[in-house]
């Protein structure tokens, strides 16, 4: 259960907080568009939407209304593989003899089924073979023993792997970050309340402050009448495990994660990429849109050092194309990458040409990109990446691939070069990576460039000492 | 009833027309989310299918495997202020006794309510109050009396405004574009048949040929067979009328029309916007999407003149607000605009800014971007618009705004900088226009900022010698 | 807020409730087809599935399937006048810091909105302006306070009308009816099981048996085990208030309902209507499917009293025409009745016709029955009706009409056989109702034949001494 | 493709045919509950509004108000064992080089396929693989060549099998029967029109009289005026095939069928089977609906005989069991048979009890009946059926069952009745119903209780002369 998703969660003085969760979700829909959700307490029961669909598609003004509360969590859900299925969707709430739970879940963890199996066997039954549920029965079922923020500490023994969560217990909002802070988690302060995010964006979009990150291994309980929040670091870790594809990829340019605001650090990316593996063309062209501001970077610092290059939007992006495309049949001559990308020929014509992307995943795209240009007259093409190539798959919540059908798992970079047919391909190093997120190797999730994991995860190596809870034993003892 | 709309036209020589006409109507979805259709001619039979929504949503495998028949038209339609109304979806179909006909239709009649009445006096029954249906009524009257050749002019003798049209009669599909040349109108080879359609990024996607524009008052007439064409120079014109604003706004960047290439026409825009009006500032920013073209070429003849400017793309840009938004109430006070459009802040605080956008409507966005660039720290705050002041309505088939919303229809620039607070607005002159398009004023629509229009437009001024029909008299004479 | 609807509670020894809920509610569908609903509980947490729609249109095996738990309740509801509103089906469930309530109701309140009041004023934020959700916030409001059986007493003691109700709360499932036995509730005998449920058919349908009606005033406890159950006679009266429609209409013939079969009465009531208003025809026919047990009966008490008297079934029912109708316009000249009721010609042709309903409400029907019978031929058309004139409105959650609406309400027999043209018309009395009941009727609610009514209704008067609480205290001192 | 549907066609003097047509298909519902469908024609251009559902969930106003034209065909389609093709919904409607078709089918052709063949080898192509589309091409290849009447009468000579045809040309409805007359239709006039129909009820139902059945082998032809109608019997036969199960099981008992109403009919049959099989039991009672009108006739005769026999409705019928239920599993003990069936007890306990149904198909619920009898205490369950034994599949559009599924289809009688474990069992005698129809055994089609069929099935036997046509030279030679 790979997951890409966002999660918020919002506790106001005295107004609902349906429609900020609303806003806020609308500002995290690029990390999920599969599913959304909102979960309220109204200080006396619990309310709940959650649909498949698009954050516009899954709410009305009524679905609003009925939200009561000025506390609340929401979700969004990023497509999985699989059949869309409405048992997955987030927040997953329950109602269980000490209240009521919702929750939201972004990551994904490395010992759910064991979690699983052991509460199964206590009699749990479960609807849906998501992480999230998981951890929603153990919480619940510390929450009949223990008091909120020792059942969270609790679970926090029991699960390993991956996770940033927003939690409501009755009307109580929490945040928890997991003890290497893989995924990434804010807190912002509104006029009248606090709002806990996956990425600051999301707290601009209230007009709000962005206070900090949430610390890796801590709880933030905000206050449900909307005047403040405690924090607990209730678990010590002496290196984190910051997933730097979120700067490079997946998070929002206006975003601010661990320190770094995101498209600073694509523009320094771009920058350290034209210093390491620089060569002068005619025009430096983006990808749209993950390779632009990669692209910008690359261009600024080719043109302070002095090289006659052009940055040149060159390939029109066909927003439309979608999920629900129909594919061309091979003994159609027509190419599915024109429908998608069409070069702009006169930026293209007769002139050497640096494609500026943020990663090759298949290859496939690239390959496509390539013979499109040359189709446009193009006299050299040459690739570069913002990022080091992905040599294993992600286990912590990002759906990129299997490694089978990573192209850099077993090919060597001239290799891969020869198959896309490009004139020259490079990637960025690791270091530029560390150096540009200005933190060390060792407090990054470098797992997919690398093959060595921070967590113990079945049949892959780990880059640190870590240890995955006994589970069987830890429920009796804690 | 403005609709701004695509439309297509395919004959093949030896396969189904559907795919490429599917995949022509995914290249031209920017001009129309409504709604979509295709019809296609077996040769024995029609076969239509035409469903309100996205192209992607609008067909399946299936249904394209029903559009038998190696010649079709499609088309896309804009969505329109009214409810969303299936009705009015086209391709417009209509079996009558000398056969049956498809009619896809881009641009605005002026006389659509002269014509119809006339036909339904005739007893004509209309299904929809749309211009297309009056069309197709005509021209199937008009084929039961003359071949197809002379029934088409005789109905462009009696329909009077703005028409990209294609048709199809029985397995024969035809072009026609208004004898003023409004609306674009392409046609293309492919290896195996010809292609109509109004942007050549339609032809890209099929890997074809762009021949050439389709002539004001030209019709062009596929051999069913795909293996050519006929042209007819059906109504001659003293001066053309083309749109500028496709140019601007609405087309691709990819696409040629009127002989220029729309990305190279707004670089040029935005260079001639600097000589008219340029100001030195730290940052050159563009709206997002609309402005980044003319931003790149404003920047790069700022850099060109020597000034120390930098092109970054400060805004970033929410693609998932889209039409079930619900709007945030007055007395919340999130601002709706940051959910489209938020600020990066590293790009424009403390910073003097020049925004740069292709047009200002109502003024509401601007005045709401400006506020948000001072929120972000910006100390001045400039707006450049890569068009002259739009001062009165489209009615050629383009739903700008009523008059009474425009806020140029009644404000001086002045007054205009003013209600949006920038330091300084300037707009593009109307000469520059011209002269990007390497054109005449005169053989340009400048309704829209000069509310002078070249069509006859009851209460509205003329730009030129232009006559409407007299309607219940050419029915009999001709 | 009217209601026709059906509940039911099922607690099983060893396997999952959804199914058995499943077809009870195909059992008691009859009862209410606008929406319907399970709630289970697995002993953990509460699972719910309510939509509007049919229930085989609402449940899917994956639905039943998520289901988990050996308990749980059901309802069916009855369309009610204004739009289909998913907030108003049940069961209603909510989550509170006590654990969690599920509450199916049939019947109505008199007082909900005083109590509704009360608890609004306390901060509880509805959902719905049903009488449910008022009935769950104030038992879950005890249950902060009170065990199980004292909350319920609490609330009975609060709430004022009419309700049969099956509760769980947490894992288990509560069967109550009120003080006066208004609407039927029935407990049976399962194998591995108990099962509470409006009308014993749906007993039947589990091949259960049926033990006995759930006596006025009492609460019925079932053992989450499914072993057994525990009785309470929370609030003793001295008198019931039977709703002796159910009989007449409203109940499955073949359940029984405080004692009696429905179809038996039904037939004993047409033998009474023969013997009070017999007439001597050559047909008796019912209209189709009320009036057949009663025509039946009437028919069998002529031939034994030596009528040469004919029981046809003469009309045509089209079981297809339902709510998405459209009605025909007054200037068509097809009378909708024939599409719902089609003669057949032979029965009724020259004949004397004795057509026999179970109740007249507006009169349009009848009217429309006794036209069509003549239009077929019949000499004479005689009307007999197995229950009393009904001259007032119900408050205790059957939806017939308003007062204006009843044809009974402000005529005599003699005027509305006018109206109805026929050639004779006679009612029941209510003595036969209370004798073919074999009961009192001081027993019965009475209240849309006789206007007086057994609680306490705003402008309306009693038939018996009713007192109806007075809330505000009541919370307080209890 | 084995289909039972209703079809309809309407021609009037001066309003729209499209709200008779739709109240036509309403009674017509109980014919088809897949699809429905009405095709118009205005005079000018034809109108088409098909979709799968009921008639209520099929059109809505708009629908009706689109579809203009004084002259309209309709159609109701029955569910086939296969998944729902919106593709084989009817009318099929197809537009050609001389005009527009539009075609309603009942029936089932031996030699779609051979038909089919043969055009797609002339460069037809087909959208679905059903046999209407196959004589809609047909006849739109012959309307390019003959006038109408001929070009009927070629493609009548080119088609083999059962089929009842209403047809729209442009604004002209036919109506057409095969030779045989397998499947009714029926001409009625309006008092501003004409009508045909499937039956006579949707005559009734538009007050309209019914004129006469359409002959077998003629074609009528309504004035597209309304104002009259032409026949022409194209060809002549030596012997019909009516089908007898249209009056034992498909009609409305409210239709008049070949000179017969079928309500008669089933009360003479039930008499004929008390006559040929009768025994004296204390209660008669019918398996509701089918069984009602046999089971009426029945025990009237039973009582002329001076048996002393009771009729009693004693099992009750849930309408609400639908296709969308789910079944009980194996290890449930619920049985399917009483969500459908309830027997009401005091009717059966302590009885002995004759049982009347129409038919036996695969002896499931015969046997599940007579176990719930004896569950529910009768002291003898005699089975009698108004129809003799199904032992051969039925190849004229009705879809009952394959021969591996009938129960009668390799078992004697008494080896049924010991399956069924009934005490006695019979079935009704061919002659009965040959004499109850007033017709020859050689005038009916018998195919499904004698095995031999009145076409040229392949791989079946046939009860008299038939030729199938050979299609490769019919074409050339007509």
């Amino acid at each position: 259960m790979h997951e890409k998703c966002g999660v918020v969660g919002i506790s106001l003085q005295d107004r609902d907080a349906a429609r900020p969760l609303y806003y806020s979700l609308y500002a995290l829909q690029h990390r999920g568009q599969e599913a959304a959700g909102i979960v309220t307490h109204d200080g006396f029961q619990q309310h709940s939407h959650v649909e498949t669909g698009l954050v516009g598609d899954v709410f009305d003004e009524g679905d609003l209304g009925r939200l009561n509360g000025a506390n609340g969590i929401g979700h969004v859900r990023y497509p999985t593989s699989g059949a869309l299925d409405k048992s997955c969707a987030q927040p997953f709430s329950v109602s269980f003899k000490s209240g009521s739970l919702g929750l939201s879940h972004n990551g994904n963890l490395v010992n759910a089924d064991e979690v699983r199996d052991e509460l199964a066997a206590l009699g749990h039954a479960f609807t849906s073979d998501g992480d999230t549920e998981v951890i929603a029965h153990d919480l619940a079922r510390n929450l009949l023993e223990e008091d909120l923020v020792r059942a969270v500490r609790r679970t926090m023994g029991r699960i390993h792997g991956s996770y940033s969560l927003t939690i409501m217990h009755d009307d109580t909002v929490l945040g928890v970050r997991d003890p290497k802070g893989n995924r990434p988690l804010v807190i912002g302060e509104l006029e009248d309340g606090y709002v806990l995010a996956s990425e600051s964006a999301a707290i601009d979009t209230l007009d709000g402050e962005t206070i900090r990150d949430v610390e890796p291994g801590e709880l933030v309980v905000l206050h449900p009448d909307g005047t403040g929040y405690d924090t607990y670091q209730l678990v010590d870790s002496d290196s984190t495990a910051h997933c730097f594809f979120e700067h490079v990829y997946f998070a929002r340019p206006d975003s601010n994660i661990d320190g770094t605001l995101v498209y600073d650090a694509r523009r320094e990316l771009g920058r350290r990429l034209y210093e390491e593996t620089g060569i002068d063309t005619d025009v430096v062209m983006p990808v749209p849109d993950s390779g632009r501001a990669f692209a910008s970077g690359y261009a600024e610092a080719a043109q302070d050092a002095g090289a006659d290059v052009n940055f040149a939007e060159g390939l029109m992006k066909n927003r439309y194309v979608g999920r629900t495309f129909i594919m061309p049949t091979q003994d159609e001559r027509e190419r599915a990458v024109r429908l998608k990308l069409n070069p702009i020929k006169t930026t293209v014509e007769g002139k050497r040409v640096t494609l500026i992307d943020d990663s090759i995943v298949r290859g496939t795209t690239s390959t496509q990109l390539v013979e499109l240009m040359r189709d446009a007259g193009a006299e050299e093409v040459h690739v570069r990446i913002g990022a080091p190539p992905i040599v294993a798959p992600c286990y912590m919540g990002i759906d990129m691939a299997t490694r089978e059908e990573l192209i850099a798992a077993d090919k060597s970079v001239e290799e891969i070069r020869e198959e896309i047919k490009a004139d020259s391909l490079s990637y960025l190093s690791i270091d530029a990576i560390a150096a540009t997120l200005e933190t060390e190797r060792d407090d990054l999730c470098l797992g997919c460039v690398t093959g060595e994991y921070p967590y113990d995860i079945d049949g892959e190596a780990t880059d640190r000492e870590v240890e995955r809870p006994v589970i069987q034993s830890s429920l009796a003892d804690d």
